[in-house]
């Protein structure tokens, strides 16, 4: 990318209409318009463009980006890590082990005790359904409220790095992927998309990928169909998203129960192993009350259901159905890949082989959408800002 | 806070003789003179003001902050990383698990291979009686020597982030709450605190809150109060030195057995629970012989004996009798709040509710006084410094 | 360090070719020309030195240096944050724990994922015989491919800090501590250094501190005596390195069986406990085949093997025998020193007590060499880059 590139870039950032997003925090992207989306690609884009073109975008002199991750992550992690870093803030951990961190009042203190100095919260919480996305509006209401009272000096953005809902920084990334690859975001009319289902040995896969697909790629003109076995709905409450993206958006969302079905003339393919929502349901229930040899039965019978769908796997044949042969292939990583990382699993092995870089690609824009969506919330003119820094053109690195 | 009231206190502090500040560690507030301990507030809302301006308060280009606990903390850890930050130094957790730091030539031997790019360490160790502040002067002689011998570039100052004997940062913390509260350290004179024995269903709270607090308040002519059950006295050295502080401040130190007479008419209450200083001192014994059968039976004796004084608790019954029936509620933070935390504790949930806002501004001030424990020890001429960052008015963030 | 002297180090950086540095990792010291190993010892003395003066070294805004440590360690994870802050890095510590890296396609996918932002990768892996250097190539290999694909913004640089075959930023630090102590690289021609076996009462250190030793330091005309009991042979090949580099450079490499012999005249000791290749060879076998009681066992054959060599220790009746009973003691710590850390150990405690500050000193120029090497793999013209840096004399701290 030059810096011509880049100018244009900022020059269509002052098109789109971002000014609400100001302060916001960043939870689901069905909560944010069109605009703003567009907006969040086109910082994270001019923002990499930047890096390619050794220009800082440290926008900040010193500050602190806190992560507080409720399941282990690496990927995530370093995403965070690498967005903050590249704005100026430094990263810390909350550990939870060590911190207990809990539901109510405990929420609230804990998130004001660490949030002092804090720029922006990063948290993933994807584990139980119906916890995770309410406890990032437990830590969002209490930093606000911290802040009203002038208990923090400033008030930290939340950025969802994943919780039982969506996935946006996930999903925003992976839409970026295909702007890039199909050469723009108009180019996405039209496309079909095979959100699919697909069979892995291991339990309970968080259901906010599918999620975070079927809200945010029925916006741009795409047609979306989800495919799984029966059994493995989603949340309705994202199905209605979807359905009304599609009709606002020009789209179409569909429900099938046949991986061929879905991947049938396919531009872009994502099968992925999810976790059934009624028995994520039951599981928090049973979480609830304490109930761990409950949950050690649920999940004998969980894999026992899925074991009765281990042909939804991404084969060379069916990759073959899809449009001339050639679907770009999605993947949130890591994958199960069969005879590799797992007796069978959820792709083919030479399918993804052949799929690796682009891969690896897909997974290289989230750092930048997640400096987008924090330098969003934190600069009031985004352009201005951004072609400041593109003209001072301060370099990152010697 | 304005720019105007910010170079008014640089003005302040220039008559403050803070000289002896520099290259010194903070490791016990009586070890510091009035004049040392008023640069250190005035310093800290400097650095508050200018957050607040959005003038960047680095005065480090690169360096690190090493942290050492020795018990788990979120709060102290956060503080902690927020003021290194501040000043523009990374974090570095030494982890003790991994490392095994023990005493004697092992601490030399660590504390000079972790400080080699050392600006501060600092250092939380409150578990055992005679330990934590003799383990952090090993480490301040540690460090004296390597820097004299050549073998570290700088001498790091020490921090203590609690000990044994003494909390200066949260004592510190608290008063700067106070002396906003009330609107000016002068204002303190003549006002009554009730340093409170409160019960808790926990054990072996450290005793470094109280003391820290008891040796600190009494040095700026309040009225401390300490009460507390027989059987749960504080270290006589530190009542010693309250008595001192008293007799050359102009204020009193009394010591009673009752909450009920420590609370009437008091304008501050800090009601909170500890260990005594004889079980501790026992515990401490027990576990250097490595008699863990006895250090339970001691536990189990303790928690006993804490369940007599289960009426130490801060009603609204009690807080009737302070001035107004409006005393200002203090606590370190995570109480033990009746029916909240835990079936009977320090606090009624009425009490510390009504209080919650003010009690999070109390520990807002503690990034602020770590930072200015910091920079008085690092800067030659902090007013000069300081004048010359307000002037610059480097922005902290977009 | 005054300037005048840093300036000309500066200057003779310029008569070295160390061209061919840029972009390279830094595995193996043979791998390096004499010119590239100067040149690493000039910038880490430059960097010392503009340190001693104040001068900040940071060359980059922005960016990660990512820790990999497959082993636990104090020393060297702050050395390498240290090296990385001094430069202007932040290091993100990759848990294992957490992220359960494997051989094969999973580094590959895991290197790429945590270095969308990385500049540096340090890593640690000496656990077993054939697999640090190689899992080390892995990730070099992967984000090299990575970069070349357009997955990864910059190509990170690795440095090897510590591996099965060689621990180049010890064996570097070493050296710099003998070109100081002796005053000037062409003072060490002619010394003799014993790279002696010591016993040790514990079991499987690694090899690469004594294989790094003798392939570092026969480059530059000292005479290395490697000594060590029958049975605690040192990989072949780098022993072919040490022969090698002898004859090329003018000095001498031989092997003994007698600590006495090694000891008697020589200029400089390194006594240190190793385990033996082939049972190191064997342990690795048995870990290949999850044979984890053969490791058990074989750990007891081998403590008993080591307990034949307890006269293996460095008294102070040997360092009588060392050229005027005054031979510098090299350790690259901690030390297993008799009495103190263990019954009975690698060195008597009077010699360790005398030769402490030289010891920490030695252990002192590992930050410096970690980020030279980091530096000349970064920098096109680092002579040109070092001289502006000390031109602009922008102040590391207040």
């Amino acid at each position: 990318m030059d810096k011509v590139r880049i100018e244009e870039q900022i020059k269509e950032l002052g098109r789109v209409d971002c000014r609400r997003m100001l302060g916001k925090d960043f939870l689901l992207t069905w909560e944010k318009s069109d605009d703003e989306i567009s907006a969040t690609f086109l910082v994270a884009e001019i923002l990499r463009g930047m890096r390619e073109c050794n220009i800082s975008s440290r926008i900040f002199d010193s500050g602190l980006g806190i992560s507080i991750f409720r399941d282990n992550s690496t990927r995530t992690r370093f995403s965070f890590a690498s967005a903050c870093n590249m704005l100026g803030l430094e990263v810390q951990d909350l550990d939870e082990g060590k911190s207990q961190i809990a539901h109510g009042e405990t929420v609230r203190e804990t998130a004001n005790m660490v949030s002092f100095m804090a720029d922006v919260i990063g948290i993933r919480d994807d584990m139980y359904i119906g916890k995770g996305n309410t406890y990032m509006r437990e830590v969002a209401r209490a930093v606000e409220e911290g802040h009203r009272d002038g208990v923090l000096e400033q008030r930290p953005t939340l950025v969802n790095l994943q919780c039982d809902i969506d996935h946006p920084t996930q999903a925003m990334a992976d839409m970026l992927h295909l702007i890039n690859h199909f050469g723009g975001i108009e180019n996405l009319q039209g496309r079909k998309i095979a959100m699919s289902w697909a069979y892995s040995p291991s339990y309970g896969k968080p259901l906010s990928v599918p999620q975070g697909v079927i809200g945010l790629m029925t916006r741009f003109g795409m047609d979306v169909v989800l495919a799984h076995p029966k059994g493995y709905e989603l949340m309705p409450e994202v199905e209605d998203v979807a359905r009304r993206n599609a009709e606002n958006g020009g789209g179409s969302y569909t429900r099938v129960n046949s991986m061929e079905e879905a991947f049938d003339g396919a531009d872009i393919v994502y099968p992925k192993s999810w976790a059934s929502f009624a028995a994520m349901e039951k599981r928090t229930e049973l979480y609830g009350n304490g109930d761990f040899d409950g949950i050690k039965k649920l999940e004998k019978e969980l894999l026992a259901e899925n074991a009765k769908h281990k042909a939804w796997e991404c084969t060379e044949e069916l990759m073959q159905t899809t449009r001339d042969g050639r679907a770009l292939y999605l993947h949130c990583l890591p994958a199960d890949i069969t005879g590799v990382s797992c007796k069978q699993g959820e792709v083919a092995a030479s399918v993804f082989d052949r799929y690796r870089v682009p891969l690896y690609k897909q997974a290289s824009f989230k750092p930048y959408i997640i400096a987008a969506m924090i330098l969003l919330s934190k600069v009031a003119n985004p352009g201005e800002t951004l072609r400041t820094l593109v003209a001072a053109a301060r370099p990152r690195r010697p």
